[in-house]
């Protein structure tokens, strides 16, 4: 068939296997949905285009009318959580910083995958340091927090400016957020990973989920 | 003058200014060391010269004949613990993970590092996926960790297979190792941030320093 | 003309000349597969896009209603076998692995190609290095094969993984899949390149024909 | 001849032909230093390294025993100011701000440039934004100046928040300063050309020079 | 909220906020643009297609039908002037040079930009190297004005020349027209930041915005 | 104006200007064809897309009812030779050679601009390496000829086996035919640069129309 | 410690574990080659440098005085063969052809590899395409391999122009010979990956190794 | 052995087989230089360091007593040309024209080369775009050679400002003069390729021989 799933994953690193929804047919993530729903109480499956995402729900809600499926338009996610399921919450939040506007689709896809883990978010957006007082007013707020993911585009300066401002973990995400020399992100890559800030980590262009997911296995550790 | 030192940055962040040894003359780093040790307890070097170290370490011997300074050939990180600090150690470690014997210098950056930040280490040497029962056989030590960094050059393949796993965060870092295609870490730097495993972090190429400092940043808020 | 067809390629190398469907009209396309028909017994195209397809079939049916024309829609391959051709299959079979769901139609594209040319195919599918249990499973028949070709997208480390468990040539195909620094399938392609196990060697960027293809020149001489 | 000097430039754009060292010879050099000489005031030789300024300072002092010869270690520029020169010095300053301590060769190649084009330089070394209170004490310098050169390596992150905080016009350098992702100064010169901050220009990696040289052309124009 | 309006910026910076148009939807765009009016004389908007100016425009009318809006189709700009605000002219003109007519949506989005900063505008376009008189015909006029912007494409070897020939600072914008090696502008890019001129310096590729508003800061400090 | 032609580029250059059609509207090329048909016997305007050709060739048509205008959909090249006029064909003529089919485009653009210079014109398409006797075949064609225009796509592996075959020059053009690692064309461009054959220069990636011109400055000086 | 020795390799994929020489000491090396002697009857360590051998060698000589040790100093490899081993010789013979003088040190470098691993080795050197009628004097011989390994640098054609005239599986190597546009290698990486002849496959720039040792796992399949 | 000379090039293509000097030890070069002696009239070894240089001259000059070698040490060339050997020349010269006094050991390889053809050549050094008078005061002379090599590092704008000034073919040579994002000649390259003038065909990065190859084909002709 056109899929192993890998059932054995929650027991083994803590969450079910999400699907990745680009390059699948929307009859191959649908399969592969209803699937996992059989065996875990939550799933996420993220990078699900608006127009796949249609013919999914309208068939996961034909062939199961009790349960809530979420989709998020700007972060193309979707997800389902067993009704009853009963979270348990981390202590504490993870802050979820955004340079601008243009990058909360992203942002919103690490804070939907960091809550789905059972995490509390503090969403802190549009602060870039354009205009750095907006920061600066939020600093004890970052402080705050137990891990600290940082989203933007274009130069990713912000990374660097939070990681010297905080003594907590940062996680930075790069976006696809620019033009021209930034490269459709790369050069907001290659800044967040050259950051004069030292406790900075990256993940890849526009990867929200894995910011949201890196930094609630943080949190499992706490 | 040349230097204008963050003598902040230890209250701000947890721990002082590390000096970036690259590009400053050796008297300029004589010069930032002796005036950090006045201020705080601990103080790094990084990428400081074997032929650079040399001169240093006369100097500050002289300068300061009761203390003790630990240079690192292979990692090239020149230290200093003031006499009488009582580390507190954190609880449990950190696995300090690398893929060749080539590797070995990063990963002693990133050990190191940590360990002057008060983590007891872990480390797994010369267990890359060419010979995958060298892994498996240290899945246990490995998911006992804090947090995992794994160090890896060539196509750092070490990551994803560790990320997936075990359920704690992975800090990956490329190395420099391999030639042609591997493009000095090019390579491995690109696998790292493509994983197909989800928890998995990346810092810059070589950067075994930012690897060991937020590995830290982790435990600190354990 | 259009075209200076190598009606010497069956003679010289073992398979005729194969269609690449890109850049060229759906008309070219129909008129050198209409030639090829009559030196030959076997025709593929590969990279033909479905709405070329579509007029190319119709055309094809057209002026040979007595044939049979096979089109995979995901692989993009249009293949014609004359009716009566005998094939005399090869010992074994070539094993093709490839990591996610989403890599399946270049896996196919190497299937259908290295089955045209002679071969038994085993295919196994989505056993990518984030839930590594699903390879090892599969080890004993990976090894069976005469030769593995492994397709993998994103950081591609399966083609080391699988590379350090069998004895046999590993031959890799990067995929597309991914985003960010994946950059379009360069990190798997280098990553692969850069391979740490020993056995493996490289195709293009997607060529599941190239390398169903080279993985049955490999089986002509056994 | 091996040159065909542009005696004219100095008319045409207000400064003499200023000297490329790297490429030529040291008697190149050396000759074409002597024959600007008999034609203007100031003569400026960039990238020349300290082993052929030995030879060329000798061979000048050698042929012009009555003139002053400057050569900067670090910035590695040689000038030559006709005695009895009489600089007519710019109303104000120009503000040459430096990220850190690696970063000073180019800031003096950028401050020394300028400063023979008749400007006053405030220099403003160290203050890179991972210790941005460094940065902040310095504001008021820094806006108070006429055009403001930001040169910084690595993620050359402070380019953008000082063009956040001034009104004046930033001209930014970035420079070799780093390593792996920072890839010899395109990180930080991709960062400075995407930046979110709007009054910013950039010149090339650790071209200190051009970005004296465009400072002045400004304070030329006021 | 998805915007945390950076209200200071005028005071600190001399203009207000400008809109990044792209990766914000139709309603954010209208919802921040009306935010701005609000506390400003003047809003622009960048990079705003066309397919989202003729909703938001439309909205702006509807709230504010007695002001007027200013769309331009090719340089994507929208901008709003309060009526009855009374512009202060700067004293002279800033030059406005283009290549070729393909260039011309960058060169507009510049003069836009400078002249509503108080800048007067001197258009000079279609005078590329490939007919050096067209620009020798011009030397004058554009040795006439403070500033002057150099926008081309292709080779971008215009910067180099006026850089050549006039006395005062050139900000080059690279275009993204060309094609293969041109590469989107990089040729452009990396060919204007190695010029051989010394009085250049750089903007992004596509930049008019950038270049319109550092060419009015350094005319602000006249 | 969006254009200032330069009228007198064919007596400097030989040929009238050509209009480059990317990036300007259909009007301006429509304005500036009609301008140059005014003052030259010939007028080329390539990169000029079937839909933009449509609307330009009937408003030609509409215009000038007495002329008549080549547009070639594959090349994408519009032209116009005054009526009357009397070509003086050079002696010999120039081989456009192409590897495959798909490169027929470059080739004919090629092909048009040199034929429209006064050149005869022999095409020997799709005669790449992967079939070499086709080539073996053509020597003698193909070293008769003043200069020889290699096209081919993938590795462009055509331009050295012609280079070392023959005694003419050779100018190559790379096309973007390919995918994956051939990078649009960058494969061949460098592969072509990096020659081990001697005679051969190279132009601009899908350049043939540069290739042509180019060729036929060549027979200009026989 | 340093190693850990993946000592089961021979037995899973044939032939022991090779010594990747950068990036270790000469002591490591020593330390790592005297072990896998304990343990096996064949060793090899790739790129070890002549300064390293010397001193390796000399030792290696003073613990296994009656051993042989095999350096080639262009191949920079080093081997050991247990005194008494009886080699089984695989049938018939791999060809290694490369293109220029230039290419030689990787062609041995694959040339003793796979000598090692019990094949007879043709080897056919300097007949790159730029003298075409060398190779084609060859063809038969090549054609007569089980595998031909092609080792080429500049633009790598030879692997295509091989891959087109015979039916044998091609491993193409690219070399770093050449300059500029050549990019230590990338060129021919790319062309060859873009090659379009079917049969071919390739390994990392410069790694006659690895085209060696796959070459080998083919011929063990025969 | 570890050459195979391609005798019959010179009767093929004009010239006999040139040595590439790079990669190949001062014995084989010497090896091929003998041999090269004793078929033809002229050799030409290029890239020959001064280190080997010094002992191939020795040998040479021992072996051949009456010979007259010819080194040169900025171009790296070494030749010999058979004692009584009558040149034709061409009728005309080629002019070898450079933008600045780092460019010269490339314009004379190219010089060399083309002398070595039996070309007359013209050198015009040192008039790059940053003098622009240097260049117009030499259009006629430019104008009235065959072919013109344009050799230019940095930006490279020269081949286009020559390009747009004369009817004759150029071929242009890019320098890896420069620094940065000049990326070793990589901005030039692109730059030329680039070019908005037409008659503009590029050689390989710092391949003055290519450049003095390719115009003396093109003299031939004549
Ligand atoms: N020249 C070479 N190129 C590529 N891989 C190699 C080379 N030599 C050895 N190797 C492989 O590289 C790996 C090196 O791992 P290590 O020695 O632990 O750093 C081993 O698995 C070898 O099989
Ligand atoms: N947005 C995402 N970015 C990166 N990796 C993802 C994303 N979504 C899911 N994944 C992981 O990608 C892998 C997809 O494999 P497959 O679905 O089999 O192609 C799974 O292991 C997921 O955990
Ligand atoms: N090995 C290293 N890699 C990356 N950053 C470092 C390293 N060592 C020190 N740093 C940081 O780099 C900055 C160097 O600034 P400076 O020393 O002023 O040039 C400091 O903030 C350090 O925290
Ligand atoms: N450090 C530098 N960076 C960039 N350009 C320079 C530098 N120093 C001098 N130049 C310019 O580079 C050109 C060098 O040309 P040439 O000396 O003839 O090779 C001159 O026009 C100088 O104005
Ligand atoms: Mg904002
Ligand atoms: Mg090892
Ligand atoms: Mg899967
Ligand atoms: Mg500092
Ligand atoms: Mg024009
Ligand atoms: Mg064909
Ligand atoms: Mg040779
Ligand atoms: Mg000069």
């Amino acid at each position: 068939g056109y899929a192993t799933l890998d059932l054995q994953r929650e027991e083994r690193t803590g969450f079910p296997e999400v699907i990745y929804g680009e390059g699948k047919t929307r009859e191959q993530i649908l399969g592969i949905f209803t699937k996992l729903m059989e065996h875990h109480q939550k799933v996420l499956a993220t990078r699900v285009s608006n127009e796949k995402a249609v013919y999914i729900i309208a068939e996961l809600r034909r062939l199961h009318p009790d349960d809530t499926f979420h989709y998020h338009e700007a972060a193309r996610t979707l997800h389902w959580i067993a009704s009853g399921y009963q979270e348990r919450w981390k202590e504490g939040y993870i802050a979820v910083v955004c340079a601008g506007t243009s990058d909360l689709p992203v942002a919103e896809e690490a804070a939907i995958t960091a809550e789905l883990m059972g995490n509390k978010i503090e969403r802190i957006y549009d602060i870039g340091v354009a205009g750095l007082h907006r920061l600066l007013n939020k600093v004890q707020l970052i402080e705050g927090a137990n891990v600290v993911i940082v989203v933007a585009g274009m130069e990713g300066a912000l990374a660097s400016v939070v990681g010297g401002l905080v003594s907590k973990p940062v996680v930075a995400v790069p976006t696809s957020i620019g033009y021209g020399a930034s490269m459709n992100g790369i050069a907001a890559l290659l800044a967040m990973l050259s950051s004069c800030a030292s406790g900075v980590s990256v993940v890849n262009i526009d990867n929200g989920f894995g910011a949201g997911y890196f930094a609630a296995t943080m949190t499992n550790t706490i």
